[in-house]
């Protein structure tokens, strides 16, 4: 393991990722991992023979959390700044034999990846399409937002291209979108098999989702899961969540 | 209103729709009507000028609950037997003027309805695709559930017929079958604009959902209400059940 000092650039920090003694390098001009990473990285039934792709790793937050559950992780991440701290966030948590990070463009996944060689695909991917909603004006985060370098056609179409038949996707979205999720998974031979929707309260609507779809899935099977709640009502975190973070 | 000893026929009971003082006859050999239908009928944002028609309306239910809120509820039924009461239920509630019952098949609603001529259809169809699920033995209820003698792709096709461009289809279903009807309302120019799931209890899958989807619809805006929440955790009736049924 490197010294922490001679890993950091300025405006780097370190965090403590409270899982398995994992540590993460994030930058104050980067996109900062989010929960919504954090839920993404639960809520797949790993195997421990997978071989998994995380689409747009950023920092590298879901390989870290997932690296014990599975055989391999790779990881592939378009900003070269975020790229660079994800290998050294491996380097930092000791994981080079577990993590592999690839800087580059994953609408050209072809150039650094086997066609049908993964079991399963994460993406967090931009929620938002050109155009709607305000846009940030730090370019990375901007990027990690909007669609702007990676659209949901382009982020479905890496997915399918990397999975094996019958392999799974999983993804965080934002509730708004879910028809044309279900449309762009079904035009890619996905089906959508579990989706569990994310409030902020008890009674609240939904904001965002996690969707589970499977690669020459059966239509007319979908699993839908309770909600996941993060708030109670007096504004704490709901237990599940607290369990998520590993706090209890 | 006609005496009610006069127009009840064998194996079959006048209950109480506790809504406006409104009865209902239903008959043991046939589908009764189901909290789905109670549901339904308290989906839809209504406005006092609507002309409504509802697909397959049993013994008019959803008619009766609604005729308050709205100019005109048309309804149509294949089943004679149902159809014969669901006219009764009619005139049962003295609703002569503001409810018309249409015995006939809605896979031939051209024969009975003018093209683009409602502002809201309702549907609470059959479920279950022939050779899913358990199939009762009494007719007129498997008719009801198994989709003997109308598809979702039925439904939504005489929906669409019947509605003005930019009208409203509300419908309940399963939440199993989520992707096929995003799927059959975009074949037939619907957008889904908002969703609210059903769960049996606080923290339990949902099991259905009800559906709002609109001609001529913009995507990426679908709105999903907060669920409906049917039980407490000690298994009494929410409080929001409470209030649909009237009985607050």
């Amino acid at each position: 393991m490197m010294n922490n000092a001679m890993i950091l650039n300025e405006g780097e920090r370190i965090d403590d990722l409270m899982k398995s003694g994992r540590k993460i390098i994030q930058s104050a001009n980067e996109f900062c991992f989010s929960m919504d990473s954090v839920l993404l990285a639960h809520f797949p039934k790993f195997k421990r023979k997978y071989k998994v792709l995380d689409l747009g790793t950023g920092t590298g937050v879901i390989p870290l959390l997932i690296a014990d559950e599975v055989a391999k992780v790779e990881a592939i991440e378009l900003n070269s700044t975020m790229a660079d701290i994800a290998r050294r966030n491996v380097e930092l948590n000791d994981l080079n034999e577990k993590i592999f990070v690839t800087e580059g463009d994953y609408r050209s996944i072809k150039k650094y990846f086997k066609t049908e060689s993964f079991d399963l695909v994460l993406a967090n991917p931009p929620y938002r399409a050109i155009g709607s909603g305000a846009v940030n004006e730090i370019s990375g985060v901007t990027t990690a937002r909007h669609e702007f370098t990676a659209t949901l056609d382009d982020v479905v179409t890496a997915a399918r291209f990397a999975l094996k038949y019958h392999g799974l996707f999983c993804m965080i979205h934002i509730c708004e979108r879910l028809c044309e999720i279900v449309e762009t998974l079904h035009r890619h031979q996905f089906e959508m098999k579990r989706l569990r929707l994310i409030q902020p309260k008890f009674l609240k609507s939904p904001n965002l989702m996690l969707i589970e779809s499977m690669v020459g899935g059966a239509p007319g099977a979908l699993k839908i899961d309770p909600p996941l709640i993060v708030h109670n009502d007096d504004g704490s975190y709901s237990d599940e969540i607290i369990s998520i973070y590993g706090l209890s």
